[in-house]
């Protein structure tokens, strides 16, 4: 039909149809540098009070079998504190991959994490979830799925994320399963598992051999956990429980600190930084520790406060310099990097949301993380998953794809023939040249609003968060599960029955 | 009675009007490093396919006077159509100066343009208004002086602009006096002057004269004007004859194509750039064939276009790329830049409008732009100045003085001695350290909400355009002009009365 009716309307229907549906990489491969804040002497001094305080002070490691496994590398023990020799846990974290392929389901969407490789994942953790609609309330399993959901059909985003959001409604003891269940049944990107007890972490890892097959697992990364310190210099027994679990199963942990400067952590920078990286090594190193050469992701979560009150902030400009330094401190370990995201304290997506948000996100864009968790729908400093969020940030997420592109100089581009076509004081729209390019030149937002005024009236003045809710109907309304084999969907329910009627339901 | 009073509530109390009115520097001297994105091979590349667009194809320029003083520098000229050697324009770009000093009426607002200055200016040229009570309007005389007297009162923002809005109650032929006698009388921050007649920038000149002094106008800067090139490749008289006024009074003229790739430029970066390298050298040559050593800016204006519409789109990842290179071009030639700003196409503060203005001030900020101009106010692409969005960007401004400075590595930064106090699993709340460098550790928003949702919804769920209209309110109702000499304020005026005497008023 669209053929035969030709023309101009049937041209504008093809180019929405494309809009609607745009082509993304599995991951993007980054064509622009990373931007180095520091020198080499600048660096260095952190890296030596980092040593320092792994020396002088040390962690605390409430964890038996991990304070033994460093004990025997060499450490220095005294009770639950552990202290290391300058440079000696940089140097058990060489065993790991500086870059790795972490599977999906669908092999399409296979991605690299470290390198040049840039890989966008949902948000992360919240308990309350938010639209336009219904407001703010509890997450709920439905909100969950319709995140993955969400995700699996945005093509900026390459990866499935863990906890989108907090599944209220299951209890705490079981949430687990229904959401790894979830990534594997709705959505075959890569995925996250759970960390909050050893146990539901290695339930995560079952299910994933369940769905890749055990041989596969043994041998490829298809699934994250996200490890965090108990800031400052602590290691707490579920989470170090948790990280060794995933090195143990050759999966990779994401390693990290989370530090509001002047609470977890000092009020000035530098020592933060510092402390983050010695708390960084120091797991990626149990990691080695417990399967050498299994893959580890180095991360980093620093965050501001308001002088006024102590509240965290969020998006702010002193975690935006942080990150520069950040990435180069991973650079130089070696190792893959997380940082930043699209944060905001802001409890709707306001003005504040999206400014935070694009300055926490441009950190991470500059700095050179490799997996960029809580790329899409975080509001209120994280405690609340935002659905018309989700959308404009999944949006700024595909202009992303073209930013790190950088820009192409080959000859057609300088359009000189476009030039001499034209001349002074003509336009280009009819060119040759832009004929050419027109189909491909720009990114293509779906949230932007870029009508003259009268129209934006006429349509009757909606704001971004309007256009955004609408496409999160659109996206859900249309959504299709991607194909699962009968045998291993069946599988993985039955897993998760017997592991659900092996235990009592916790609330807390 | 605050040192009586003591404790806890006085300090608050001091720490709340120590944030009403934050200090800030006349102008910010960066401290991080510019973002380059392109080495040695293309940067020549794009240079080279400059000199070729002039030397090829050359400019139409509509002024008897610019074409003869090109002639007698050696310009190939065929009736209005000048065309160059390769390097010719960029040779005669090298007399004007990499830095130059503009000085305001008072001297600590005094500014550097060039080198690792930063110079943020309002949003310039929107013919409509809009705030949250009165909605959008045609821009007025009272708007106009508004806008000067927030950005006196801002101290994030360091100049007062020019044409904030069009004060369209003001007959066409007559504004630029009331213009430019209200940057002189309600502010005593550097300004900018008219462009749209050459007798209308003389008359700035004049008024500029008369506050300044003829002979301290004949050394310094101390105004500014914003020339647009008729991209592609035409210099439209008027525009000339402005640009000669402002060199030949050894004032700056701001060289600036605007180019909306696929319209006034090809659909494609590379060729952009190009295009507005040349347009702009070859402005800056005028200046300099008019009076040699005469300071300009480098400007630059880059924007995409919605590929379903043609319509102009900001803060897009395009031209954010491309002024990466822009900045490195301009550094090359050895000019003061002006690039980017806080657009957006967004009608109203929402979050695209945030998200737009942040990824292209970032852009300004990583390219190493040292005349931003449209900092802030801009909304509708440039059609609207906003008065809650000139609060929101002023305050992204004060953010990134912040950013510019970087991160202090000096010792006391890096907390060991706090860490040794504290150790591991404490929090750093109370620590000798913290309360050493709380006052001034982080930057303090105007306009972000950090509170709990709890606190933010009992304050009535506001958001941030709210709570910037309060800040306006507040500003405007706090003012206070700075103070000015009556003989010369009489004088201003005198001469609004006899031009404005002399001339029946036009309306368009």
């Amino acid at each position: 039909m669209a053929s035969r009716a030709g023309g101009r309307s049937a041209r504008v229907a093809a180019r929405a149809a494309e809009a609607a549906a745009p082509q993304a990489p599995a991951f993007i491969r980054r064509q622009i540098p990373t931007y180095d804040l520091l020198g080499e002497e600048g660096l260095a001094l952190i890296e030596t009070t980092a040593d320092q305080l792994l020396s002088e002070i040390g962690m605390e490691i409430h964890d038996d079998v991990a304070v033994r496994l460093f004990r025997d590398a060499g450490a220095t023990v005294d009770g639950e504190r552990v202290r290391f020799d300058p440079g000696h846990v940089r140097a058990l974290c060489s065993t790991a991959p500086s870059t790795f392929t972490q599977h999906g389901r669908d092999p399409t969407h296979t991605v690299e994490i470290g390198g040049d490789a840039v890989v966008f994942a949902p948000a992360y953790g919240s308990p309350f979830v938010r639209d336009l609609e219904g407001g703010r309330r509890y997450g709920s399993l439905v909100d969950f799925e319709n995140f993955v959901k969400l995700a699996w059909s945005i093509p900026w985003l390459h990866h499935s994320g863990g906890t989108v959001c907090e599944p209220v409604d299951v209890p705490v003891n079981k949430r687990h399963l229904d959401m790894v269940y979830a990534h594997l049944r709705y959505s075959a990107k890569p995925f996250m598992g759970s960390v909050t007890v050893p146990s539901r972490a290695e339930d995560s890892i079952e299910l994933a051999r369940i769905a890749f097959g055990a041989d596969v697992v043994e041998r490829q990364c298809v699934i994250l956990g996200n490890i965090n310190v108990n800031s400052p210099l602590v290691w707490d027994g579920a989470m170090t429980g948790a990280l060794r679990a995933y090195a143990a199963a050759n999966q990779a942990p994401v390693v990290v600190p989370f530090i509001l400067g002047g609470a977890m952590g000092p009020v000035t920078l530098a020592g933060d930084i510092a402390q983050a990286h010695a708390e960084t090594m120091v797991g990626v190193a149990l990691g080695q520790l417990t399967r050498q050469g299994s893959p580890a992701i180095y991360g980093n979560f620093l965050s501001s406060m308001a002088l006024r009150s102590g509240a965290p902030t969020f998006g702010t400009p002193e975690p935006a310099i942080g990150s520069l330094v950040v990435g180069q401190l991973a650079r130089r370990v070696g190792l893959p990097l997380r940082c930043s995201g699209s944060f905001t304290t802001s409890k709707v997506l306001d003005g504040q949301a999206m400014l935070e948000s694009a300055v926490s996100m441009q950190a991470a864009i500059l700095c050179g993380a490799n997996f960029i968790l809580h790329s899409a729908g975080w509001l209120e400093g994280g405690l609340v998953m935002g659905y018309e969020k989700f959308i404009i940030d999944a949006d700024h997420c595909g202009a992303l794809h073209t930013y790190l592109r950088g820009i192409d100089l080959s000859a057609d581009q300088f359009a000189v023939d476009g030039f001499h076509e034209v001349g002074p004081g003509k336009h280009f729209f009819g060119a040759q040249h832009t004929l050419r390019h027109y189909e491909t030149a720009f990114y293509d937002s779906w949230t932007a609003d870029n009508s003259s005024f009268e129209q934006w009236r006429d349509g009757g003045e909606r704001r971004v968060e309007e256009r955004a809710a609408d496409k999160v109907a659109e996206l859900l309304g249309s959504y299709e599960p991607p194909p699962i084999d009968d045998a291993v969907d069946e599988e993985l329910r039955e897993f998760l029955t017997t592991r659900k009627a092996s235990m009592p339901d916790m609330w807390y």
